[in-house]
């Protein structure tokens, strides 16, 4: 049985605050524990009802297992339908962008992008094409949002997510900056080399200002019918397949 | 001021039973309910604050127009941050499918997808390269869900949903049926000739085996890292992307 002290301290963990304060965010799902257990993340707890047990995994002896009820699942759940396991996992230290691992690659880059369930599809969309690293503004939502987590479908564990100053960052970077804009090239026609960034902007007002005069190839997607834009991560995905596609 | 049978009555389009029973939606925001207007579907009465009263376009008497405050607004939006407007609007009547106004297109099929921001997505990303027709299952989540209209960003006036059975459906179309499958032919060498359906599965489950079996062209979105599968709605856009680059 889970303490109210235990119950609290994880529902806390819902907070963006709370998860900054402990350095600790919740996964859940018999897959996405599965898949950070192969990966570098360090698991702190896992808390699992009588319905999985059968199916858990091995751990090591430093991660503290419970048993719980379903009932306290769903006190402990950020989910509406609990999928009878959820682990807490701390969160890695501050990573800064390593240059090197930006050549002869194609990273993406996000300037404010708000939605929770956009940034977990862009990770999830970086992740099946071979994408290692997305680099996002300080403004951006938090990689480690629950609603980010669940829609990246365990990719978050495999996928780099660096957060910085974007407009200095830019300014100091000697690789191509593709822009996703209205009045670029066309994304059919664009001769994509062997590395570069792919600059995505926030759902409401696109790429900022300052970063936009750092772009070197502005791109468009062709515009067939008549809606105004394109949902980011749709956006993403559809730059991430012109690039694999050559 | 609105009456308290007034609210009572908007708050139950929340739910898919009393908009079923009623045949009424509810949009929300300057830019949709603009977009509807100019559309076919019949606007039943339009709710805005005085701080949008001086940007509202001037509507057919028809259209009972409501002024209220915004603690009215919050009470009868979907939104947790109402956009100071908000609609009613008539469903239309069920709509058969026209095998005519298939051919020499593109169409999408939906086989149970089940969230209503995917499906909203799939919408709007249609409408961008001009596709017309989406055909849902009957399982497919309802597209006057409010997340679904929400994540349509107006797109919904434009392109036609048509929910039927789609094993009768399919059998009896005479056009290429291209089916989003995990083992199918490469995407990016598929010859797309001027007309077909594409054919998308549940977010879980994938493709329904008795509509496999329809599936005249496999076709696969390569995997170029780890991720198991692609989001629905992003599948859909890299299908609608292709299609439009020939």
């Amino acid at each position: 049985m889970l303490s109210k002290s235990q119950i609290s301290f994880i529902k806390s963990l819902h907070q963006k605050k709370y998860r900054k304060e402990n350095g600790i965010f919740i996964i859940e799902g018999i897959k996405s524990i599965i898949e950070f257990l192969k990966s570098d993340y360090q698991i702190h707890s896992i808390y699992y009802t009588s319905k999985i047990s059968a199916t858990l995994p091995k751990v090591s002896a430093n991660i503290n297992l419970f048993e719980v009820t379903e009932a306290e699942l769903q006190k402990i759940s950020t989910l509406q339908t609990p999928q009878h396991i959820l682990a807490l996992v701390h969160i890695p230290s501050k990573k800064e962008v390593d240059s090197k691992a930006l050549q002869n690659a194609f990273s993406l880059v996000l300037d404010d992008v708000q939605d929770p369930g956009n940034l977990g599809t862009i990770i999830r969309t970086a992740d099946w094409f071979g994408i290692k690293t997305i680099i996002c503004s300080e403004n951006t939502v938090e990689a480690y949002n629950p609603k980010t987590v669940q829609s990246t479908m365990g990719s978050l564990c495999r996928v780099n997510i660096i957060y910085t100053s974007l407009a200095p960052f830019l300014k100091n970077i000697k690789l191509p900056i593709y822009g996703a804009l209205l009045d670029g090239e066309n994304i059919y026609q664009t001769n994509w080399g062997n590395e570069g960034l792919i600059l995505l902007g926030n759902e409401g007002h696109g790429i900022g200002k300052e970063l936009i005069e750092q772009i070197t190839v502005p791109v468009t997607i062709p515009r067939f019918g008549a809606a105004e834009s394109l949902n980011v991560a749709v956006s993403a995905a559809i730059f991430c397949s012109e690039i694999s596609r050559k």
